[in-house]
């Protein structure tokens, strides 16, 4: 029998493919690659590190949001991954392919984006690359964090048999708007860490049923979801496309929530969440990697199919999902 | 009068203008934006930071050079980014856009390219993001170091008048190998930062016509070249198309010889530097800024043209250069 959680196929099956062969040189590291960050130790210091590439045409339509808009997106879902980390973003650094004749005006409106949520989050740009080429525009941002008071840095590992998974606000249907004005959740991640109950986390950017295995692959656990419990957004309601909003929810991606996987909280711990403005927001639990990972409904329980986006799908020469 | 070295189109004025646009939020860093690396303070630690993105078609011809050598030149030039600023390689991240079809071959080429330099240069891949679009491949590394045992951080910054110039190695026709092969001067770096007498440093990536002006604008200074000193690499002889060896040494770019800006050096400390590996190849010497950027040869001084590589002078609507 195959392991119910191993990815044979797709993006994940590619980057676990290199992260095996990168392992010889990264295993020195404290957080290695496979998780929503690396942590990297400089004189002492833990320096958490995260790296996302956003493309014209899969992340972002820059002829309808404009330049600002997708400067400020690629480097919102970089601090969504230090949030995830539980770190405190610290500066970021830009590497731009601009497509040949955008000219001077594309240049200066991810200048003026990259500018305007430098000081919306008070983290600055350090430097970075632009180049020209036959391209659609490409934005690769690199994020640098550190610990907040804590000193703790969460990662995807850590998980038990026995935790709650929750998230932090409803999802599905963020193309209607807020896979563009992200909310990377770094205050809520400082309240989480100090409540000291929380084993691993990683913020929701594919689809909860693309993300969560790769929480419990880098746990080595299974999970059973509640098909009742999932918090669907108003977008998903109104995001139909034939498709239910436990669909949208599960699987859409881009909400930017972080999925939290703790100890069971007692009701105090939850009233001082909630009044430090953190919403734990249950969706089920972990269980034994034999499990694997599923979706309960008044039905009973049957696999959860990963359809969230693989952003290898159409390009590798792989068999088809049977998703 | 405008300033002679003012730069008024092209790469250098974006960047210009785009570091101008972030200055504010930018101020508090030890090193900002402007040189080849940028420093962070992370948790009481400097952390040097640079990024480099290399686009196939223009940085490389993937299909000459394969998908091994294309990562080992994008992890390469960000190490010698590190040493212009005599820092240390830790880790490094990679973005990667692959183009749609081109397969999990081509990720396990990159991979194994990674690994490879990872390994010969003892500094891991700490992590990443890898996605697929209608898109030439695009490698986007940004490379995190340290100060060496001297703990000095060297920038464009700090030539002063009356320094000399000088280069680590011959100059020119790197396009027939060495551009793919770089020899990040890591090692050098560290001897010549610890001889105290290095006011500043950088690469010499597009060209020393181009690079050397960016030294005198980071520095407030101008400069004098030599032409009958600019050692010539044996490549830029035999790669003539029309110009002179000597145009190739200054034009061709992708040396990543280091251009030090230094004190005159007794020949006891020039001996000492011999021992120890590095030569210093004298170029020029730094002058007052009013007397701009210079080539002297036998007919007198005249102002150096800087025809170095524009990654942006097709892309953009400013008017032709007129170099």
């Amino acid at each position: 029998m195959t392991d119910p959680l191993e990815a044979t196929s797709g993006e994940d099956a590619v980057v676990a493919r290199t992260i095996r062969r990168l392992a010889r040189s990264s295993a020195g590291l404290p957080v290695g690659p496979g998780h929503d960050c690396a942590v990297v130790s400089v004189d002492g210091a833990k320096v958490v590190v995260t790296s996302d590439v956003l493309i014209d045409g899969v992340h972002f339509h820059l002829a309808e949001c404009g330049p600002e808009a997708a400067a400020q997106k690629s480097v919102l879902v970089n601090l969504s991954d230090l949030a995830a980390a539980a770190a405190l973003p610290v500066a970021y650094e830009v590497g731009v392919v601009l497509p040949r004749g955008g000219g001077e005006a594309l240049a200066d409106g991810l200048a003026r984006g990259f500018a305007e949520v430098s000081e919306r989050y008070d983290v600055p740009c350090a430097g970075g690359d632009t180049n020209v080429a036959e391209s659609p525009l490409v934005i690769a941002i690199t994020a640098l964090g550190r610990a907040g008071p804590t000193g703790r840095i969460l990662t995807r590992s850590g998980a038990e048999v026995g935790d709650l998974l929750s998230v932090t606000g409803p999802l599905g249907g963020s193309i209607r708007g807020r896979h563009l004005s992200v909310t990377p959740r770094i205050q809520e991640a400082q309240v989480l860490v100090a409540a000291d109950a929380v084993h691993a986390m990683m913020d929701i950017s594919d689809g909860l049923s693309r993300d969560l295995p790769r929480l419990c692959r880098a746990s080595g656990v299974g999970a059973v979801l509640d098909a009742a419990r999932i918090p669907i957004h108003v977008d998903a309601v109104s995001e139909k496309h034939g498709r239910s909003a436990l669909a949208h929810a599960l699987d859409d991606g881009e909400d930017f929530e972080l999925l939290v996987a703790h100890a069971p909280l007692d009701e105090k711990t939850q009233a001082g969440l909630r009044e430090r403005g953190v919403r734990l927001l249950p969706v089920g639990e972990v269980v034994p990697a034999e499990e694997g990972l599923t979706l309960r409904d008044a039905d009973g329980r049957s696999p959860l199919p990963a359809r969230g986006y693989d952003h290898f799908a159409s390009a590798l020469e792989s068999p088809p999902r049977d998703a």
